[in-house]
């Protein structure tokens, strides 16, 4: 990665708070993004940061599709559960609320389950379980669009020829104790698109099992891949493990929520063109003292991370890492020295800081 | 598979339980260790099904280790979770209480969350997702056991030498309407162990990402085979995501009912040797109607089924296939042709028939 400019967590916070605001974005949901964008960017989650700011948000914002001022409903509950109405709002807000509720219920009944229809994109999955560390909760996020047409650059069930899932990640957390907080944030398809990409721009092959052409079939071509592979990639290596996750997330973020089939109905073919507020997002905040006292369970994980750290490793390797490691250390480390940039996300960053006003030094 | 016999569904449950009850299981223990085994059986997943029996379930019995009359304890309860002793027990009984425990609570809560530790061997994850169907429940099961010294056999973490997991399976169930049930019941390693033994037996070459041997290096020759990578196989296929999962899994097993740090305490070098008691499993039962009226979702999932069957097809497949479909066909043919067994099967049947007094025509 070229880095054009390094800024500080807490400026680019700031400014990423003001802009939203400044563009129309209520003030309390402008906080909860710049939060969710700068978990994403001070955790090394680069393709979820702020580089997503005026591609994905700006533009749904300037495009008048995003609805300002949301109502988030909730359309049925009970002390441990909730379907949520997301109202076409900010997805980054929708999340963090979607989860807050989860999280309350949590703290009253030991559990809270919510999931959301009709909302848009809401970032990195593993913000939400993270915000339920620092209660001593097991945190849970999943969020899928299912594609009842075909449409490219999404993830094809096994033997089939087209996508129908978005890349549909599973994020999950449990608290530590001395050890990093453990987290995991997975797409269930083999790699995401811009890796893909990436290869591509670089003039390099892919591995068979990463993505399929038009029509469907293996390629090594970056150039060609019109689809991706679920996690496993071809049916011999388990893609139809992949596949079922990715099904799995489908159903909780979008049947559960009613999302779905309130665009489709009972029809498939009934579906004309992509929603893109389609988007379902599920999450789970899971009292860890419903099952042991907290420190007891923060010893038996660090102990359990302990164990993987000391196993024997690979030739060519020196370290075994548990989920969420490397983008604690990340962290560490861009809270110290700062947040890179690459020259794209610097003249972005620049051109929206003039279009509303916010000044920014880089 | 060769078939040396066919046996009726029902003649082969009744016989199945007798041999329990004789061996001196607890008749109630018997009927459910028999709905176990014939649920996979029936479904075609023989290397769960009846073939068990010898190798695994009376193998422990007859050595005297598995408590016959097991008190399995609530160590820790509140409405909608447990925490679970399973008292060494037969794990095919204790499974089935801890997932009615699970439903349970469902039933009066929403929600039934149950962590078991101090079992043994639970036979096939998807019984217990598959108990919670008929009652409009999403039924959720996990089984663990973690290795703080490597063993042979089990599952590598990304980068490691040596196996540090069971095959970790994660199984969990939907309900619908007019198509088969939605259930997913996978191991989060890339395949079994014995479909490397039989590629071996076969004198076959496996795919790279399948197996590593004794020094952890990929290998293609299953007999050098020791340990298994987890879904995804190497790093580049996303082999660190199937390692997470598999992680996820022992935790929520392992660490969550206490059953692995209360074997090894805080420090990994404490282990010494394989406990086949160290087998901790997960349950859960969620309530459809907690979101939408079971109806509703259930057409929904009927939709999402059907768009996947009309998608469009990879060249040379003519089915796209749900979680669940292939194992629903093969039960609607065995309950109607009988249940193939293998002459390896056939004699264990026979042998146990005749140590065990119970008459047995095939």
């Amino acid at each position: 990665m070229t880095t054009a400019a390094t800024i500080q967590a807490d400026v680019l916070h700031t400014f990423v708070e003001k802009i939203f605001v400044n563009a129309g974005v209520q003030p309390e949901h402008a906080a909860d993004a710049a939060n969710v964008l700068l978990y994403a960017s001070r955790r090394g989650v680069d393709t979820h940061g702020v580089r997503n700011i005026q591609p994905i948000y700006l533009n749904l914002i300037e495009r008048g599709i995003l609805n300002l001022r949301p109502n988030f409903k909730i359309e049925r509950e009970t002390p441990v559960s909730a379907r949520v109405d997301g109202d076409e709002g900010l997805g980054l807000a929708a999340g963090c609320w979607g989860m807050r509720l989860a999280m309350a219920k949590a703290r009253q009944s030991g559990i809270g389950l919510v999931t959301m229809h009709n909302s848009y994109h809401y970032g990195a999955a593993g913000h939400y379980p993270w915000m339920a560390l620092s209660e001593d909760m097991i945190g849970i996020s999943l969020t899928a669009r299912f594609y009842a047409r075909d449409r490219d650059y999404g993830v094809m069930p096994t033997f089939g020829a087209k996508s129908s899932f978005s890349t549909n990640p599973i994020s999950i957390s449990f608290p530590t104790l001395a050890e990093p907080p453990w987290l995991l944030d997975m797409s269930t398809s083999t790699v995401p698109f811009n890796r893909i990409t990436m290869m591509r721009d670089a003039g390099q092959s892919i591995p068979l099992g990463w993505g399929a052409d038009e029509d469907g079939q293996p390629t090594t071509d970056p150039a060609q891949v019109h689809y991706l592979y679920p996690l496993g990639g071809t049916r011999e290596l388990g893609g139809h493990k992949g596949y079922g996750l990715a099904m799995m997330v489908s159903v909780l973020c979008n049947v559960l929520s009613g999302g779905w089939d309130e665009l489709y109905g009972d029809d498939p073919m009934a579906f004309e063109g992509y929603k893109l507020k389609n988007d379902g997002h599920f999450f789970g905040a899971i009292r860890v003292d419903l099952f042991r006292s907290p420190d007891e369970f923060k010893r038996g994980m660090d102990a359990m991370i302990r164990s993987l750290h000391d196993a024997p490793k690979a030739l060519d390797h020196d370290r075994i890492y548990v989920a969420g490691e490397i983008e604690h250390e990340t962290e560490l480390k861009r809270l110290r020295d700062g947040i890179p940039l690459t020259p794209v996300v610097v003249a972005e960053l620049r051109a929206m800081a003039e279009k509303y006003g916010v000044p920014l030094e880089l």
